[in-house]
């Protein structure tokens, strides 16, 4: 199993948060390899130049084999059930799927030309901090949909 | 300004679900007096008496006046500066604005007739821990929006 990477820009700064995302790596990690890669944030100033940089930041770490999943607040918005079957088929493919979430200057369209699917976590907005810890654990949750386990909460 | 109560049943058992229910509980506490009261769960066995048994936990802890904001994964999914305007409208009413989140048993019909309005977070499905802390998150967010403040993330 290829196993998924989670591309993140900039550190994940809040301590609840990090605590989080750490359980439900160490978690999904029973099912599959997952690996968790912050990317330096961009150093240009102007909020277009920041997004294209960070966009080749990105860029730069895929290998054209991967299976990309790019967080967009336009991007479809599946039930977990949905987004579950869909994790199950790109695992299949055998492929390694990243997941990525861009920062706060927005998303590239370059970016968004190499995603695969664009996922949207909820029509609110949440900081860029809190989706990184709710797709964790839709990730997790995904893989106890698929491995048919109850999922305690 | 009459504030707004949380009323969660069980205890928030995950400490950074904890942590962050408290950092965003005294965030948005600076714009309205923010109180959260768990509510002991169920003693009863079978699932429908313990939802029907929490459901009157609740509604005991309800006064007349107050505007009661159900979290039910079919209620509206309103963008985040949608949810702003309708906790706007909710608290220039002047009224106490109860949020309820149910337990995992699930929501009692006499809990969504008592409902001002039906709240889902996501097409997506959370914890209920998840859930908690999210619905912080967005209350406070939607305090920034009605002020007018930018939100750092």
């Amino acid at each position: 199993m290829a196993g998924v990477v989670f591309l993140f820009i900039g550190k994940t700064k809040e301590g609840f948060i990090r605590d989080g995302i750490e359980k439900y790596a160490r978690l999904a990690g029973h099912y599959l390899p997952v690996d968790i890669r912050e990317i330096k944030g961009a150093t240009a100033k102007d909020p277009d130049a920041a997004k294209e940089e960070e966009a080749e930041s990105v860029l730069g770490r895929l290998s054209p084999g991967d299976i990309v999943v790019l967080l967009d607040e336009h991007g479809k918005n599946p039930v977990s059930v949905d987004f579950a079957a869909e994790m199950g088929r790109l695992i299949e493919q055998g492929r390694r799927t990243v997941f990525v979430i861009g920062g706060p200057f927005g998303l590239s369209d370059k970016l968004r030309r190499r995603a695969d699917y664009l996922l949207s976590l909820s029509r609110l907005t949440f900081t860029h901090e809190m989706a990184r810890l709710i797709l964790l654990e839709q990730v997790y949750r995904a893989m106890t949909i698929l491995k048919g386990k109850t999922y305690h909460y």
